[in-house]
């Protein structure tokens, strides 16, 4: 076990959070990384205004006693805001809120006596996020699968953790974005933090509800086979703020449309119904595989409790190895 | 001290290399860094095709008898090859090469008994790496000042090494991009590289090449303000090949072309005359301030040797903290 200051503060046995990921983490995943040590998250995603999202009742009732947390996008929240409410009443173990203006809601949260968290891409909304007195701040670095900036996570934990360590030191410091194995975990705590919060490793995890034919092409990927690109987001018709591009594996929509971002932004949502039925067909080389750079770490779907007893094993062995260098 | 294998195989004191930064690293830091223990790197950079670059000869002189590398941009190489016997003559401790087909360069250095280290930006880079038999090869980062490529470091690092341990384990491994203090040392220790090659943090040591007025803009600066652009080199008609961009500060001209690089392309070398005025004259809103996103980390101009210090220093303090963490 590795103890931290995220690990004392919210009852853990391991310093890891599993990401909110839309479409991904229902509550069988959360319930099965908080069961297992960690701090399992529910993906509340675009709060309902995507269509086909899981209903979070239902996701709160299947990860029964656990302590799960939820996460929003902070801009589709704002369009139903009422969701919030609704994710209160289950008493979620924290409040995960990125991309947007957090403010209102962290309020609210913060009334009904629950942490929040704000996950950020630049030093700026790092700023924001200790303004409105988070609990953690998350760094995420551009390699993350998902939505997300141009930050990388390595040089942008440490310079968050200097702002935290000067504004606002009582405030926890998490890193998200490109942490696959244990090497990463204990990478994000020599930068500074004091925990990582996993996306694309639990996505391929047995209890994600990622669909097996994803996982199986993200095995045969390398890191090299990702990209971010905003042209899919505009294609399909979900209105993200320019400043967030969409990182998945490469395919034959995100060929066709590479360096033709602001053609496809001329064209938004001329491919919403194409894409619609590619997403109910399966049809993978239209719809976005959407997984991080560590895509080129993966290389089997593990229960996500194993998934965490492995990463805090490797990291362990690495923490050690590094003090061995030590003469 | 921290020992690797870097440290074993080239008897150093510290597992840092300083990278060959072009017009920035000459014979005095490159001697200033292996007189510290580290492995200092001249920059042979454009191989003289750029103009305005320092000589070689004087550059070893400048190193006296200090034991120093060298590294060139191997597209620049191609068309000068002349420049590598000339760089062979001076018996250099290792040779640095990034950005194009390394072979018949990498083979000449062998031929004369000098370690071949590879810089790469994708997984299939590093596959020819290794095919050439490279003694180390370099996992560069987005995050690196200069030009890079698109991988970000903290999941590029320990692909290249799981890749290394496959198929040639004797390779070393090192990490670029983004290391900037002795908590980016020990993350990149634990990504399982065996040491680090640091430009940025040594382009605003005393001893570097780099104005002041550059260093002082830097320190002014957080991650957020640098850009990785192909417009810059376009404008001032330096022909890289498409898939390197190059990050530095964003300044008045970085601006004005953000999101028109195919326009910028198109108007290759039209600001040639401009630019070179700009440099002469000191002008940072025109001309590139080359650093990485480790300017946030980047507060004062110290000596080389007190560079490699501190890093060391902090990099075992963060080894000893993590072990400790472990229950
Ligand atoms: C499939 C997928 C869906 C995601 N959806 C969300 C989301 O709805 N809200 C959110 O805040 N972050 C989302 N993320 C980003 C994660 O919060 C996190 O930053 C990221 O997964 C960390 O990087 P990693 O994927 O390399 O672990 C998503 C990530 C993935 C891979
Ligand atoms: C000012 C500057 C000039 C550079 N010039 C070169 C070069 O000529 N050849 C090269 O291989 N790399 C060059 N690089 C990249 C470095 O080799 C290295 O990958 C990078 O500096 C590492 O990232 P960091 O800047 O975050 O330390 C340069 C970097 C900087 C900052």
């Amino acid at each position: 076990m590795i103890r931290t200051r995220l690990t004392e503060r919210f009852g853990l046995d391991h310093p890891i959070v599993s990401a909110p990921m839309a479409l991904v983490s229902g509550g069988r995943l959360a319930a099965a990384v908080s069961n297992a040590g960690g701090l399992g998250l529910i993906g509340g995603g675009y709060a309902g205004m995507l269509g086909g999202e899981p209903d979070l009742g239902a996701e709160f009732a299947a990860a029964g006693n656990a302590r799960v947390g939820v996460g929003f996008i902070v801009w589709a929240l704002d369009r139903a805001p009422s969701l919030l409410d609704e994710a209160l009443m289950h008493r979620p173990r924290c409040l995960f809120l990125s991309f947007g203006d957090a403010r209102p809601f962290a309020r609210k949260a913060e009334d009904a006596g629950v942490p929040v968290i704000c996950q950020v891409q630049t030093l700026a909304q790092a700023e924001e996020a200790l303004d409105l007195g988070a609990a953690a701040v998350v760094a995420q670095g551009t390699e993350a699968g998902g939505h997300g900036g141009q930050r990388a996570t390595l040089p942008f934990v440490p310079e968050v953790a200097d702002l935290v360590a000067r504004r606002a030191p009582g405030t926890l410091v998490l890193a998200a974005g490109g942490i696959g194995d244990g090497r990463g975990l204990a990478a994000a705590l020599m930068l500074g933090a004091d925990g990582a919060v996993v996306g694309s490793r639990f996505w391929a995890s047995r209890e994600a509800l990622t669909p097996d034919a994803m996982v199986a092409r993200a095995q045969g990927a390398s890191g090299d086979d990702t990209v971010r690109t905003t042209a899919v987001d505009a294609l399909r018709g979900v209105d993200w703020p320019a400043q967030y591009s969409y990182r998945m594996l490469k395919n034959r929509l995100t060929e066709e449309w590479a360096g033709r971002e602001s053609e496809a932004r001329a064209a938004f949502g001329s491919l919403r119904a194409a894409y619609d039925k590619a997403r109910a067909e399966g049809d993978l080389d239209t719809v976005a595989v959407v997984v991080g750079e560590v895509a080129g770490l993966i290389a089997d779907r593990p229960p996500a409790a194993a998934v965490l007893a492995r990463m805090v094993e490797e990291a362990e062995a690495a923490m050690q190895d590094g003090a061995a260098r030590i003469v």
